[in-house]
């Protein structure tokens, strides 16, 4: 099958992986009402085309705090990476710094910071998750030590939010294999071959010393600190010397805020609906954000190029792509998630080039 | 089968119970519009996280008149309970007992009030229909020696609602066995066993002194004395001395006019769709009730914990649910019903925490 | 099957009709974007019920031009209705004359105005398509003779509508039976014996003297008089010494300006969805016909009682049925349109109950 | 199988043409939201009749520039007609000049400007696309040797918009026979013997001298000069010394700067739904361009006869339909396309008749 956009990524990846596995990553919470409705806004959303403007030269690149990311996609922190291809966080690095864009490795990835830091180049963050304060101001420090350039803190997992779906394919923690797991895994050989004969892949960054059973237990069941708040985000902002970003903002007030202790930047997110299902989509509210006064990522439902455009054209810099990027990675590996940038990076580049819009950063314009 | 959500447990409930049965609990009125409506507008209906906050220590609990419900939940009145289960108002009234959370006898219970007064402990209230004046003034007497706390009158049912569904399935008074049901019976063997061979249950409350054939009669079709008026209610306030909630309030100059009567507290409601189909959904008006200077229950629509939140979040001290609990008591009996209750309050608890909300009687925060 | 509600009786309807009888009856023009909004827009409109009112008496009669109609319904104008029953005008108007509500005979009709007039007895209404001037007339003054109380002029139908429906079936002017329709009513025998075997029924109102087949021709494919106009209002104003009914209008000037004309009273109508499909549905604008100053009556889309009371607590004072008494007249004649009627009112009487209103001619306290 | 409105002729198109072939016509771009929302918009528009009018005599003329169309509609401009029908231009030109209405030839035509300026009379124009500017000025240049009234410049492709569907098919260029395109083929005899066999149909207007073939494969594949602007507008409002239209403008001040520059009339188009997906549906915006101050065309959904009304009601002075005359095409050549345009102008002059509406170019009585 010939693949032209991420839906067709998404169902090539379908077929490929165990059905658990592709649950885990295509799903959302509950009866999944914030996952439809992140699509559904998009939709909606119409953009005008301002014709004969020269075009011939198009340029997606946008600034990015001093430096140029090549094009407004930032690949989005997930965790268990390793279930979709095998070194899955080395081969999503290895593909963000051949398209020169960043990578945010999850604190749940399953190749540790150190191995992700040796094996790839390119502008990688570091997405923290807290489970236990200790070992949080820890990671903190390996990713400093490790040169990754931004904090991502995710916000919005103070507990995990309820998958029906994983729960019903048995995909909780402690994880025990049963019969229907199993026949789906032998059903699906080349994802057995190629990633399941290698056992669960572990929680990389829990293998240093410092990381007890208890806390990577809490990470896989995404059990976190939840009495993390704003006066741990200003202890966060001193020990962290570089960007940090906040991710999973659904308020602005809350934006600014944290912009007021020093955060740099806004991730307004609903986490791919995968945490709140009563959320609104994020494409939704972001105009509520323009007063912020700092730089604003867009992340949840990005499947087309013109989703990148709504975005930034409402005032986000740049996007996060989760799923969109995962498919490509099921599909082919680091080489299947630079399609899929690529793919979208066409799909932008034509959008501007209906809109009139040879440069993305040019904000408002397309509105 | 793995119960999740009150989804699964209706399902589950759909399969083990007759066809006439479920219809009978599982349907509404006419075209069932205000039925899909309860549903609908509730999944309209977003709620903002404010991530940040400790919500480490999470309480479901909230003040209801003094004393602390465990969870803003009642068991909503509900009849021929015994239907779904043997004996099914007592195992309701104990489930409710052992979860700390009222639970409303109706009328139209199986197990009379004095049964449940003895079977269970706990938060019990009596719920009234008014078929005749003056049996409806024994029921209260009875319900006042039995140590009921509160008295919730429902007023929506002046006459039944249409219900297509349980004429289709002949399941109307006064009842005769068809070959079709007999059948329908028969291919639902464990519940013919639990249920079925006791014969039809019994309207409880009517088979002591004061009950007349007709009064019974007219209770199980639902024929009331559309004559009960504000006048009425004035007299039953002063009949009955405990707390007393009015039912199936569906304009606020109504349960403002209740109130200045002496009503203590108001239950929005549509009566699960089950009366009026052209109503508009409870929680779609509940903003409107907010200076009614009395506190609000709301009904009607409840399938997920997000959805008490939701309605908290609109100022309702708590919510009723009816159809939630029979699901869980036709699939386990009393053990089903605090499985259904349980796994709410989990999810309400999981609500919370992604809402930044540790405790939910702190109103109007999570909207 | 039992027939519990309009709906039912359609279903039956479709049974016994041969397909293109049931088409011609069910269907509306072009893409029935209108015939849908029709019962979408009751279906939105959405009833306040205000309980705690003696509503033990309850009364469906409203005031008509100092008469009282047992009940707010009016059986509406349809041709063809000896396609659906033999004699299925006398049908409806022996029915109409049991039911103490007007039924309107069609120009169209099967049965003169005279075989109808001699029939039946009961408040029959005359309705008035103009193919030719001259006829006009002469139709004006049978009924008029014949003693038919009020007119009831359609100005919507200058030309037909675009029926596909009837232009696939093959049943359009001049018809010809086709091996497709043959084979249609052969598997309807109870039709085919009942009506089919009488052959194509006349149009009545056109075998006497003055009717010239090219007129006959012109009404069977509603082709009317185009040039009729506001002028023709006036002299068929006073010509007409009765009642006078415009029905058809969807505008509030042009409601208004009828009156100024001395029209009595206002039939608010898309033709039930079957002429212009780009027309809104009645029920939707109704309220701004309210400054009209003359009798409203709603047309298109009745299904339920409750859409009776939502025209009624709108303004109008009378709603039109067609199709749902049609239903009856093809499942039981006199009988089934009695049979409907009754459901209706039924339907009306327990929605009055569960809205608080005794009276239904107390308008707007139902909004 | 009958054919009574331009939904029928896509079903008989697409029983006709091999499948590669009926995508191109039928698709949209990439998930067709936009396509699926120009009908949408359509039908969720609705008009008010205004009865009693003497609409006996109608007319569906309207005055374009002191000449008079027969009825408000333009063969929109379309390319690789030879697929639908051997000598597709010069049938949708025929067809056109016998309707008495202009017909737009693309410059992606199989037939050239010359041939079918010899093979057609009436109203013929010229659709403009820059792939290189020296080849557009002969274009130009050829035009208006040929007689052809007027321009019509296209500015919203830029490039070409993302065809999923033609990608999917491999009806892309260079185009490579695939064995399933073969089969495609080899299933539609009727096609194959009567477009088929003669092989893929040429680029009419390249085959002249002056036509390298790059920008033959330019064409082909939609690639335009992305860096035409307004200057060159400017530059071609001098060459081109007739009316000129543009086309594809959705902006009101885009609109009034083109007039500004000398051009005669606006386009009000999304392509069709076939180039910016995230497009609005043009019916919607078409009352912002009420100022513009020069005759609008509106393009992009037109399916029935009172879609032509509404987008007239709503200031346009005619439409254009482009897939509506291709399904003629399809079915029947020329003949189809009359066949087309008359049941539009039937349907048109019904809707005119409901409407109240004698005369089309009386503006805004409609609305």
């Amino acid at each position: 099958m010939v693949l032209l956009n991420v839906e067709d990524y998404r169902r090539e990846a379908r077929r490929r992986l165990p059905r658990f596995v592709f649950d885990y990553l295509d799903g959302g919470s509950e009866d999944e009402v914030a996952l439809t409705e992140n699509r559904a806004a998009f939709d909606r959303m119409k953009l005008t085309p301002r014709p004969l403007t020269d075009v011939s030269i198009r340029d997606q690149s946008v600034e990015w705090f001093g430096q140029r990311l090549s094009l407004p996609l930032i690949l989005a922190p997930t965790g268990l990476n390793g279930l979709f291809c095998r070194n899955g966080d080395i081969a999503l690095a290895k593909a963000a710094a051949r398209l020169r864009i960043p990578f945010v490795l999850s604190t749940a990835s399953n190749n540790s910071i150190e191995e992700v830091a040796s094996a790839a180049d390119g502008d990688r963050w570091f997405q923290l998750y807290v489970m236990h304060r200790g070992f949080a101001d820890q990671l903190v420090d390996r990713a400093l030590a490790a040169g990754f350039g931004h904090l991502v803190l995710t916000v919005d997992v103070p507990v995990s939010g309820k998958r029906d779906r994983d729960e019903r394919n048995g995909f909780v923690m402690p994880f025990r294999l049963r019969p229907k797991t199993l026949a789906d895994m032998v059903l699906h050989p080349r994802w057995l071959w190629q990633v399941g004969r290698h056992g669960a892949p572990a929680m990389g960054n829990m293998l240093t010393a410092g990381a007890d059973p208890n806390t990577q237990a809490a990470l896989l069941s995404r059990k976190m600190d939840a009495s993390f708040n704003w006066d741990d985000l200003k202890r966060l902002r001193d020990r962290w010397t570089r960007r940090l970003l906040i991710k999973g903002i659904m308020h602005p007030d809350d934006a600014a805020r944290a912009v007021s202790l020093g955060v740099d930047a806004v991730v307004v997110s609903n986490h791919g609906g995968r945490q709140l299902d009563a959320a609104a989509a994020p494409i939704s509210i972001l105009p509520d954000f323009n007063r912020v006064g700092a730089p604003l990522v867009l992340d949840s439902g990005i499947r087309r190029g013109s989703d990148v455009v709504k975005a930034v054209s409402l005032g986000a810099t740049a996007v996060m792509i989760g799923r969109a990027a995962l498919y490509g990675l099921a599909v082919g590996g680091e080489e299947g998630v630079v399609d899929v940038v690529r793919l979208l990076q066409a799909e932008i580049d034509r959008t501007q080039a209906l809109l009139g819009l040879p440069r993305l950063d040019a904000q408002g314009q397309a509105a």
